[in-house]
């Protein structure tokens, strides 16, 4: 039995704004070791699986080495799980590791590890509207229940107020616990549910360690951000400092939301991870959404890879974000067959700041400076020496005057300077036409377009007296291209199987807006002055994540008898690979070339399209663990991820009912692929699918059978599609689809393909 | 023939926190005379009045002597009235002048003058809502029109938007003027007019002068501000900078509004008023508001009084502002009988910042600080020797602290050495317990009352640590007591003519909330940042009057048979004495005691009961006529005013039928005095009215007969009030009041009654 020590994993909470400190390797004797457990060789003597694995850990306490020190004279019990797996957490010496490992039952164990994170007009933008589609469709999500797995949540804020709601569905086992400046009466019908777990966290620390916050309140702003995109209330009239103007809403809005706060401000560990997820399946949630992942673990030392099959054996799809690692391919983590994984695209809405020049010329500029800033017909000031605009000394020579700088790579540097001088206002010239997002505005600074630039530039040169004037809190939306694949998100292949493509879908990511805490400080006016806001703009696939978890809330709603395969796979063959020009979805991490499935997956999730997506891809338990057969896993290493040893490997097989396809090369020769999928007639009667194809570059596909003929609804049809490759260079990712189209027009069932000489 | 030429007189737009320049007097041989000519007398040979008067300054200009300076030859005539007044206004020499004053019809002159200016929750505040009451029954002022005589309008301001506005009257004659900045087009079915004036000011300025905007485009907001207030559209989500947030609305928000801008950036003339208020009495408004005066000329020289005189004719109330010249007795102007004189009171809103002390003591202060700044847990500085606060230097001690500063007296000072230093915030100590409003602050700063102050000063100094937070952008309402008298509101008795008891009602004054211009700086943060915002909070009678203007125009909606006499003495027999603790109205200007009739008028103006005030206190132009024979006025001073010369003192009487009493004796020894007053039955039916007397303190007040009965609708009874006075101590002003009660109890009739030695 292998222990694992080795790995340079750590938890990240998927966002991009925000940075959670990692808490280094344990001190001391004992670490603290997950620890699998086969639950079907209980004995029968023990009244429940605690007492079992109490009696296990007491039992190895008798065979460990007499204790020097009293304090750590035994094995420490953190949590038993019951429901994410069979097993417990345990703070254990290297000698009672070894003799756990000897005990009866005994699958496997690792150390504790830390977590990674991964961040509202994103419904309207996904089309989700009160007249049609999966709104009305789902009654907005009315009764599902979200479970959040994340930094906790202000419980105060607007988006978790439950006006108008109904009684909690009876079904619902989840409690609101007392903590540290949270009451168990402070849930109400929309959050519904309130749990926190440290007992990893605390435990890796044994010198002691001083919790900020000992509840489920949250102090980072991150699980109030993702629980509110996912499924936060109707709030009118909120903005970001007079950006983004509007209503806030969750994409689901009448689902209920039960926060597992797992993350804290000390860091963020497995064991406590898996405690909030075995609480959430036990709590009876509908959706878990989990903005977080372990970088560099297999499946079954992966937490939320091992949480979300439990989820999915009881119907509950676990939505989770690739990661902020992007735009380097195999990056990505969660790449979990059984569970969603979400990568970050763009949103069609700017926020800006407007410069008019004295002759007249309106120029839109990005900003967030935080106020309605009156800057009117001030002296335009460009002078080459002044345009680097690193020191606020030489800056200050343009007293009262609104000075041209120009983008000299560290644009927060400059922002500094220009905010320690004496210039009124600056307009920063960008070095990217495409990508002009800037997070810190502290001064009335515009970053403009290199593209805009001559214009400003001439003008300020030519005039006798050039002026400008700048309007700021400007948000405009339908700009384009929309969406587009944001730099950061994680890619594909999945590290840990690249046998699946991942991601699976594209959501929201990128400057979201949802509800923050609001004792953090949010924007800054000059060096000192720090303001703080009910909701926030950030960006990160923790974003994305519970647009996805949103989505599949309303999906639950609306066919509760569907599976997690099937929800993920009506969002899968029914998202848009297009923005809104039309043309394919572009990648900023790519200078702008068309996104491939490797950063995007299927595209943009379509709410609307997924309601009704005509085929499904459904994929059982049994399925997962015939895919599990090929992956060179022992026996224990199955069984951490499936828990149950009833589960056989007489099947094993890799051709998984996805809905996509990913066919990896040694780039050597050319090469065959052949994949075996079965779709489910999801629609209401008989129906006839003709197949479209696509081939990627340097690829011949073929389909067969090319028609598939239902005659009622549920009726289930099997195809094969064979892909041959012949690679033209090395490392090249190359991408096509296959869709199929039924007579009446009325459905596209489409699935990306990804064909690659890249091998993890 | 006496020229005015010694008054001290100058126009005053009332508002507290603006200030116009005032132009002073005109170099050069020629001034402008306004020269009013008594029609009847014009020759069947002119085709209208304009050649008329044409040929009159051609005739003086033939036997004037001969020009020294070809430039000045002639004598340039400005404008030609024919509503407010008939006559016209010219550039005159003293020789034209006198030759002038020789020409047939000629009635009096005087030289043109400038003008002194005079700030929604307040419709909340005054229980106008939809459901009952004035605005269901005038249907929110529907096609009523205000004329606004002002600085202009912000045509863009959302308050402007005609959304669902039926088309314009078919009656209306007004024209939307092209200007600078402003085309034909920019009026809608809210805006429907828009003209400006500038002739006088022009002709002021003999040397030439650079108009900053020649057309009706607000640049002073002054204007944006009174009509939005009287007549703006329902605008959602709006706030000053996080402050008052809500919907903005005019009292009237359904009535027209039609814009006169007659003041200037460069000054604001009696030539250009007259032209302003003629123009709208051609235009056919149903109500003028006019947030201005003129100080200290009689009514014969007094533009808004004689122009006020041509509009009552016509049925159109002018509705007028008080003045902020006090709390000093005898400093009100525009106290005409023919007019409604408005004063100023408060609101039940606190613009406020919290400061959370580290014992969990939290004190609600002053702020309008712009910004949600984070203070958090901070140190809380008590240092005698800074609490000065008027040291930045100093200050900075307390470097990135919370610092607590006793008022100095100049509070505006203090605020800025404290912007100036290093301090995060401050917490400073008003000396007045009552009244701790400041308009700026630019830096975190809560204003808290003294009777706070120890709680916090005891925290500061015992605490081993002691910490503070603030919050700020809170808004608080139904804050007691409320209203109060404004201390800067300007005090009866009227100079011009003390008889009749001004001014007549009260209304929201102080920070109020309405639309603003966007192009000037409204907040400050630091030193150096300025804000823009859309809608302002100002104070002064400028932003009363526009309230009591709005309250006629729903009047006027609701009865449009009703006089302007009518109109007036429904909001002032149905004004509230009483605040909303139950008590009588308190005046900040006088220590906080009980207000005064010659503070206040009646009191608080009552919208919904002044639509079904019971009886009515009318009067017609030849009442009014028939109080000016008792002036000791020329026949030339009264026509003046009056225009026609049909018009007889055959009837002198001073005892003119309003609906409040004052009794001024010469403070000698115990007077009496007698009043007759007719009352019109204004219910639907009969009715028995008895009479409750509360006589002021040291008289004794008698009604005969004590009870009125009507037997039906329009039915008039008439009583007589004798009022006999023993002086206690000179110079006291002693109140009470006069009310016919119904039988049924729906209506109560009040008029107040003022007895004083004071004479002015």
């Amino acid at each position: 039995m292998r222990v694992a020590n080795a790995f340079l994993s750590y938890l990240i909470l998927h966002t991009w704004l925000l940075f959670i400190p990692h808490v280094g390797s344990i001190s001391g004797d004992r670490s603290t070791y997950v620890v699998h457990m086969d639950k079907s060789v209980m004995p029968k003597a023990f009244a429940s699986h605690h007492h079992w694995y109490s009696a296990t850990l007491s039992s190895i306490k008798a065979v460990g080495p007499a204790a020097s020190n009293a304090v750590q004279s035994t094995p420490k019990l953190l949590y038993t799980y019951d429901n994410a797996i069979h097993g417990f957490s345990a703070l254990l010496s290297p000698d009672e590791l070894q003799a756990l490992q000897k005990s009866p039952g005994f699958i496997s164990a690792y150390k504790d590890k830390t977590v990674t994170i991964d961040t509202t007009h994103t419904t309207d933008f996904l089309s989700l509207n009160p007249v049609t589609g999966l709104w009305p469709a789902s009654n907005y999500g009315k009764d599902v229940i979200v479970g959040v797995i994340d930094t906790g949540v202000w419980p105060e804020s607007e988006s978790f107020k439950d006006d108008g709601m109904t009684e909690i569905p009876a079904r619902w086992k989840g409690v609101c616990e007392q903590g540290e400046e949270f009451n168990s009466s402070t849930c109400n019908r929309k959050l519904i549910g309130a749990q926190y777990f440290n007992k990893g966290l605390i435990a890796a620390n044994p010198g002691g360690i001083n919790i900020t916050m000992n509840s489920t309140r949250d102090t980072m702003g991150h699980g109030t951000h993702t629980s509110s995109t996912a499924a936060g209330s109707f709030v009118e009239g909120v903005s970001f400092f007079g950006y983004a103007k509007g209503t806030a809403r969750g994409v689901a809005p009448g689902a209920r939301v039960a926060m597992y706060k797992v993350l804290w401000e000390e860091g963020g560990y497995a064991s406590d991870v898996l405690a909030g997820m075995d609480q959430a399946i036990a709590d009876g949630v509908d959706v878990i959404s989990i903005s977080m992942g372990f970088d560099g673990v297999p499946f079954y030392e992966d937490p939320v890879a091992i949480g979300s099959f439990a989820a999915m054996e009881k119907g509950v799809l676990v939505s989770s974000s690739a990661g902020n690692e992007g735009p380097s391919l195999g990056t990505l983590h969660n790449g979990i067959p059984w569970a969603l994984t979400v990568a970050a695209g763009g949103i069609d809405r700017q926020f800006a700041g407007t410069v008019t020049l004295g002759n007249g010329l309106i120029i839109i500029g990005s900003s967030l400076f935080p106020e309605n800033a009156l800057l009117l017909d001030l002296p335009l000031v460009y002078n080459e020496t002044l345009t680097a605009c690193n020191s606020s000394l030489l800056l200050s020579e343009a007293n009262n005057a609104i000075v041209i700088c120009k983008d000299n790579g560290y644009v927060y540097g400059q922002m500094d300077e220009i905010t320690r001088s004496t210039v009124s206002g600056a307009i920063i010239i960008s070095n990217d036409s495409f990508f002009i997002e800037v997070g810190d505005f502290p001064s009335p600074v515009v970053v403009i377009s290199p593209i805009d630039a001559p214009a400003v530039i001439n003008y300020a040169k030519a005039g006798a007296k050039p002026t400008a004037s700048m309007k700021f809190q400007q948000t405009f939306v339908g700009t384009k291209p929309a969406p587009v694949v944001a730099d950061y998100t994680s890619r594909g292949p999945s590290p840990s199987y690249p046998g699946i493509l991942k991601p699976d879908i594209m959501a929201p990511g990128s400057r979201v807006f949802a509800a923050w805490i609001p004792n953090q400080y949010t924007a800054k006016i000059g060096s000192r002055l720090h303001l703080s806001s009910d909701y926030n703009i950030i960006s990160g696939t923790s974003m994305a994540c519970p647009h996805a978890s949103g989505v599949a809330a309303l999906l639950k709603g609306a066919h509760p008898e569907w599976s997690p395969a099937a929800i993920r796979s009506a969002m899968m063959t029914t998202a848009n690979p297009l923005d809104n020009t039309l043309n394919p979805i572009r990648d900023i991490g790519e200078n702008f070339e068309f996104a491939s499935p490797l950063a995007m997956g299927a595209g943009q999730v379509d709410p609307n399209k997924a309601l009704n997506p005509g085929l499904i891809y459904d994929a059982s338990a049994q399925d997962y663990l015939n895919l599990l057969c090929t992956m060179n896993y022992t026996r224990e290493q199955i069984l951490t991820i499936t828990r149950s040893s009833s589960y056989n490997c007489l099947n094993p097989s890799s051709d998984l009912n996805y809905p996509s396809f990913i066919a990896l090369f040694s780039n050597t020769s050319s090469s065959v692929q052949e994949f075996q999928r079965t779709v489910t007639n999801a629609g209401d009667g008989a129906s006839t699918y003709k197949v479209k194809l696509t081939p990627p570059e340097g690829s011949t596909v073929s389909v067969s059978p090319s028609t598939l003929i239902f005659g009622k609804k549920y009726e289930k049809q099997s195809y094969t599609v064979v892909i041959k490759y012949t690679p033209e260079r090395n490392g090249t990712v190359s991408h096509g689809s296959l869709v199929w189209v039924d007579d009446a027009g009325k459905h596209t069932v489409r699935s990306p393909i990804v064909v690659s000489s890249i091998t993890i």
